[in-house]
């Protein structure tokens, strides 16, 4: 394996193999580092109807594996490997720790993504893209008229409730505790909606259908009753998971997230972040690409600088 | 036409419909208003090679209609009108003036895009395409080892001639005077490429060549001697004009383009922006459908909490 490189780029998801293939674009010597199943979360999706350029929508496996073939088609070195440590090395360079031994590079892009949280019931993985979804704004609008379920008590289950009350016929709001953690104005609004219906001191206890989610079984917190729903879809809302323990402490985090600026600058110089890994108001792939190719113009911007300064 | 909606979009490019194509899944009621030829500067693209998801590139034209038609399959609202003004109304709503009358919204998201600064030589427009380019980043890489110019002395003429020196065999920087406007540590980055070969004093007079770019004719603008380079490629980078002058000082520009938070909005509560109009470090379709999706988001979620405050 080559060590030295102008940029490597960490994550071999859409973020990833968009900021990789603009750096290449932009004359860099670029490595990507992947791990065992390359595309990202976007592998996970059916069908994506809100990615721009597709107005018949396109399969979330397709879209991961036409965008990584635009990275190869351009010269980007896969590298499959996990990085797990960065530190700093000579001339303000970074060298960064993978299962393949150690890489030195001028910049480091990190676009490892995250992935929602889990309610971990039966039923739950085998019907996810059925009507298990972890996103209202990417599915929402597949349930127009229908109803559906929110599980989770905090901001982003508000939000997507509130979201979701706009499209579908009613929303229930599934939360194990008897108050909400969401904002004050949030639920205000959650309680002034005529079609949310709150269940309180419940939890999903498993997902059923017949090939697409039908009903959702429940139990109460407090009495342990049992008790069943039928709904067309259920949206899980408690929280995303970043993974961001290799970094060691590195860089600043927000809620777990990585805080870069509108340049994708992170606070340490020569690290950027993009997509899903970054502290920002929505995880989408139109927002992915769209940081991709920031982060990768600062990077070449970077890199260029620091030729000029250190050949 | 309808006079009454909750969020109203003006542009109809790649960005205008990405932002009303979310707005309208967010399940509000959404017009965009375009002019004569929608699809905006997309339709000006031969093939674009950057945009994710289209491994074997794809035509600016085809492009520009696939993104349009997905924001009329989800049900948005066409209207085929210029905006001319906007001014408060009641309920802290916004009145939109538009050649077909007004309308009254509750959030208005501004995608009316830029258009680069023309030379005005004679083969400039018959050639763009074919070696007359606007953007580096988007078409550099169809240049690899070849000879370019870049015609311009501000930032992005020297960021254009650093980038490019990155992937050609030679580049020429033109310009009209004998020293640059960029930056001092640009020029400093310019001056050490050995590739770079800076034409003072210099304009371009025309652009040559047999269904491509073959070569320009300049003229010295102190001795007025006529002279010729060889190149493949005419890269213009002598800015952008983003039509602002309607808006009579509404919103906070920054060289004529709206500035807006992370969040797309502007300093005018209610009115957001996205794509090129926006101050913005990178204008490209990817990153223009990031912004666009966010400006919608920012929208939806002012104009529900307009609606419970209002309603």
């Amino acid at each position: 394996m080559k060590q030295r490189w102008d940029t490597i780029v960490i994550g071999g998801g859409v973020a990833g193999c968009t900021a990789a293939m603009y750096a290449m674009r932009y004359g860099m010597d670029v490595a990507m580092l992947e791990m065992l199943t390359p595309g990202g979360q976007t592998t996970t999706a059916t069908t994506i109807e809100n990615y721009p350029g597709f107005p018949e929508g396109i399969q979330g496996p397709e879209l991961a594996q036409r965008v990584h073939q635009q990275a190869v088609n351009v010269g980007v070195e896969i590298i499959m490997a996990e990085a797990t440590g960065m530190r700093t090395g000579d001339d303000g360079r970074w060298m960064v720790q993978t299962v393949k031994g150690e890489m030195d590079v001028a910049a480091v892009i990190i676009a490892t993504g995250a992935y929602p949280r889990s309610l971990m019931v039966p039923g739950e993985k085998e019907l996810r893209g059925h009507g298990v979804s972890y996103c209202a704004t990417c599915d929402g609008f597949f349930y127009r008229g229908q109803t559906v379920a929110v599980a989770g008590g905090g901001n982003s289950a508000a939000e997507e409730a509130l979201y979701l009350a706009n499209i579908v016929e009613k929303a229930y709001l599934i939360h194990r505790r008897d108050e909400l953690r969401a904002d004050e104005y949030l639920q205000k609004r959650l309680f002034d909606r005529q079609n949310v219906h709150i269940l309180w001191n419940t939890v999903v206890t498993a997902v059923e259908g017949e090939g697409v989610v039908q009903r959702l079984a429940l139990r109460n917190t407090q009495t342990q009753e049992p008790d069943s729903i039928e709904v067309a879809g259920l949206f899980i809302a408690i929280g995303h998971i970043a993974k961001t323990e290799w970094l060691g402490g590195l860089l600043e985090l927000k809620d777990g997230f990585i805080v870069t600026d509108r340049l994708m600058k992170t606070n340490q110089p020569g690290i950027f972040a993009c997509g899903d890994i970054r502290d920002t108001p929505l995880r989408q792939i139109a927002t992915a690409v769209g940081d991709a190719a920031i982060a990768a113009f600062s990077a070449h911007s970077y890199v260029d600088r620091w030729k000029s300064e250190h050949q």
